[in-house]
């Protein structure tokens, strides 16, 4: 799967670049949700001189560090690629890992809407070579900065300082900021009126805090439905666990202009620009994340990705608080069963967007950027659901060694089936005939090589079809046809061993 | 270079497996040279339920963990391969890096010395398939029971339960256990009889502690030569720093006993044989050794593997502690010139052992197993020191952006490129046509496809060719005919921009 994906990465110009696993908390910045401490939601400990260091939550903000270390010796814009694992620090669960594996792409130092529209042409092209059928999956694309007019136009604060370089707003977009009040939450009731007087004030004091509580409610759509998200919209909700989650705040007037911009999503591209047009009406912010989308239709559309393959979809925002326009992700239409029995979608398996302010924090100096990351185990899953996993893979050609005193033939047969480029090895454990068999079987190898006393008196080697049982069982309707033409074991002279093996995997 | 020893290792039958980086701290043992507290040696630090976890120091460790865990799931002997980064908390220097990567082949459930000879040949493949000649590197073969043999001959305690299942000797290997006595270190000076009583008062109490000192002074052959291996085998050596390094304490007769073992090495891996086993004599655990290394040099001849590919070589010992039987390395044997403008042999690239008692530890389970390890990191050094370095590769087409209002046009050609499997991008920052043409020879790109007004009016597009300059300049006599067959720079019609892109790119 990393292999296939690395082929359409380098298919678009872009290069391998290691970085480190471990950074300096600073680098990693505050950017994750739900992070709190300067080390929140990061595998961090000290150093031997004391400072934080921490495993990378992902491979973006280290990428940042290395651009910003090394500008003048990259070419510029810098495409790199990298495969490689990452951590947080969270509960794990069903899906959720502490450690996991991210396939990013990035292109550094352009500000150009073509450098995101290609991150979704590439997206869509590695999911298609990998057997997800057009159709099976989207590229859903949006803009924050479209979202910034909206709420802007709504009276949410100056949203263009909030998004403005060098300012980067904090714990915001986390599950509470730290100087978020202590408001009362008994289990199963809803808080009363001075508690929710107490969050207007807190969020009258903090328009930052409030639109990312709305880009957090927003970001639900998928588990909550429209109710739940018009819940956490306005005052909060009553978990089904008997929790209360205090909401954005908005007033009915202002989650309606929320709730007029997620309808804003349709088949065609061009409709929802024209629909966020209106929407945005005269907020600087708004227009500017309208014509950044407009932008990347026409260049889509010029590379022949309609529809289709990507759309403009305003539910999309993404967790992560440090993009600064365009967003992205991946999402597989298909539906499964998941662990409860229901029937969903399989969902999202990338993300990614624009973070033109990420590599600013270490030079000063604005360098635009963008990409996306593939959710290796993830996607993983899914191509395992739709019966594409990398298990059916062939395995090796397994030589026999049933006999103690002939392991060095055995070793010659093995070395002569490599030297040839054949894919092969011996049995090395313990156990007979069967139990070697067994293995092979395990292994999924096409073939087996048995050489006993008979056929070293004969100077002969017998090689035995695996895949003839397996084919059998798939209905063939006429057994001894097929037997006669593809007899499960023949024995050949010893020299034949090569052709013979060759010829057979050849008719796989 | 990766690819290509993952496609060496899986010809030879291994398959790909993931470990976690983080483990827990006993997971790890206490294996490391130089490592004196429980974390040492590794990046550690404690988890929320206060234990001790860290990151993985090499891969061997983790995949005792997992096979441990798994066993019953896996095919048996199993075989895996894993490339990945390690890390190690130790003074950086030149070469030597905190993090750095690994790939790793392992036969995990075999005791058969096949298994070790397999590494033996895989890793020889793997160098010449990097380009690395024949009689460029060697592949070194010890055995730590030969050595165990000869120590216990010359009566340092009984050297087979120290390399017992079940009872890992802590802290041995590393510069100092614990509990080594205090002894006078003055600068510059020799310390006074005294000192040396005590010491070997110490090494009468712990054979083990004096066993592995005279591991570590056969280790450091290659740096000190044969006379600062005899200090150090002998009271010690006073370091050119001033500072005196205490020795292993054996007496003459019997370091001149580890001179013979060391001069055992020969050309011939039978004759290494032959005087290995005289050497050992009567010692059990020493015939063992001798046995192993005859059935590798059986296997090893089987498969074509001859002496200027393996040899076998006394002095090789390996840092690490968990080795039980054979131990291997790669060396490269041809001289670079190093930092300090000494010429000398490149040296190893990859180490490795048999590890019988690693995943006993977990499951009580005696699994006998076997791995070699190949430094990346090391190995991409060397390639570049004989000029096989990645570096050389061809980049993408890069289609040059001149002109703001034809981004559309661009992406299209861009996209007909990659649809049609050619690796292309478009520019995608700032400058004019010479940046951008910079920008590709950064990039190593072999063409640049070029379309400005001129082009556009005429339906016609112009593609250059960068690779020619470079050629000329490798000492071409005739410029004009060369210039004549091959022109820097055709235009064709915009139609015909696929053919002959991939014309010319055919002509490499």
């Amino acid at each position: 799967m990393v292999d296939t994906i690395r082929g359409i990465y380098e298919r678009y110009g872009f290069e391998p670049l290691e970085t480190p696993a471990v950074e300096y908390v600073e680098v990693l910045g505050k950017f994750l949700p739900e992070s709190q401490t300067p080390e929140g939601g990061v595998f961090a400990w000290r150093d031997e001189d004391k400072d934080w260091i921490a495993l990378r939550y992902d491979l973006t903000a280290p990428l940042s560090r290395v651009v910003a270390e090394h500008k003048d010796s990259l070419p510029m814009p810098f495409r790199r690629y990298q495969v490689g694992p990452v951590w947080r620090l969270e509960k794990p669960g069903p899906g959720r890992f502490r450690e996991f594996q991210q396939f990013d792409i990035d292109t550094v130092g352009s500000a150009s809407m073509a450098a995101d529209a290609e991150v979704c042409c590439a997206l869509a092209d590695s999911l298609e070579a990998l057997g997800i059928a057009r159709g099976q999956y989207l590229v859903k694309v949006n803009n924050r900065k479209v979202l910034n007019g909206v709420l802007e136009r709504m009276g949410l604060g100056d949203a263009a300082a909030a998004a403005a370089p060098g300012t980067p707003t904090g714990a915001a977009g986390g599950a509470a900021p730290a100087d978020f009040p202590r408001l009362p939450a008994e289990p199963g009731k809803r808080p009363d009126a001075a508690a929710f007087l107490q969050l207007a004030n807190y969020h009258r004091a903090n328009p930052a805090a409030q639109r990312m509580a709305v880009l957090r409610a927003i970001d639900k759509l998928d588990r909550l439905g429209l109710d739940g998200v018009r819940d956490m919209l306005g005052d909060g909700r009553l978990d089904p666990s008997g929790a209360f989650n205090y909401g954005a705040g908005l007033r009915p007037d202002q989650w309606e202009g929320v709730f007029g911009f997620l309808r804003a999503g349709a088949a065609d591209r061009g409709a929802v620009v024209a629909r966020l047009r209106e929407l945005v009406a005269t907020s600087k912010v708004g227009i500017e994340g309208v014509d950044e989308l407009a932008e990347m239709d026409r260049l889509l559309s010029a590379a022949g990705y309609a529809n289709d393959r990507v759309v403009f979809d305003p539910s999309v925002v993404r967790g992560l608080e440090y993009y600064t326009g365009p967003v992205f992700e991946a999402a597989l239409t298909f539906e499964i069963v998941d662990e409860d029995g229901a029937k969903r979608q399989f969902g999202s398996v990338a993300g990614g967007g624009r973070y033109d302010t990420l590599v600013e924090r270490f030079t000063g100096q604005l360098v635009p950027a963008t990409g996306v990351s593939i959710g290796v185990d993830r996607l993983l899953a899914a191509l395992k659901a739709v019966g594409r996993g990398a298990s059916q893979r062939s395995g090796p050609v397994v030589v026999v060694t049933m006999d103690k005193d002939r392991w060095v033939e055995y070793q010659q047969m093995t070395a002569e089936l490599r030297a040839a480029g054949i894919r092969a090895e011996m049995f090395l454990g313990k156990g007979g005939l069967g139990a070697q068999l067994k293995y092979a079987d395990k292994r999924n190898s096409p073939l087996a090589v048995i050489a006993g006393g008979n056929e070293f008196a004969k100077n002969e080697v017998s090689i035995k079809d695996l895949r003839l049982g397996k084919q059998l069982s798939d209905k063939i309707t006429d057994r001894d046809e097929w037997r006669k033409a593809q007899p499960a074991q023949v024995t050949v002279a010893r020299a034949a061993l090569i052709d013979e093996v060759r010829k057979r995997l050849a008719t796989a």
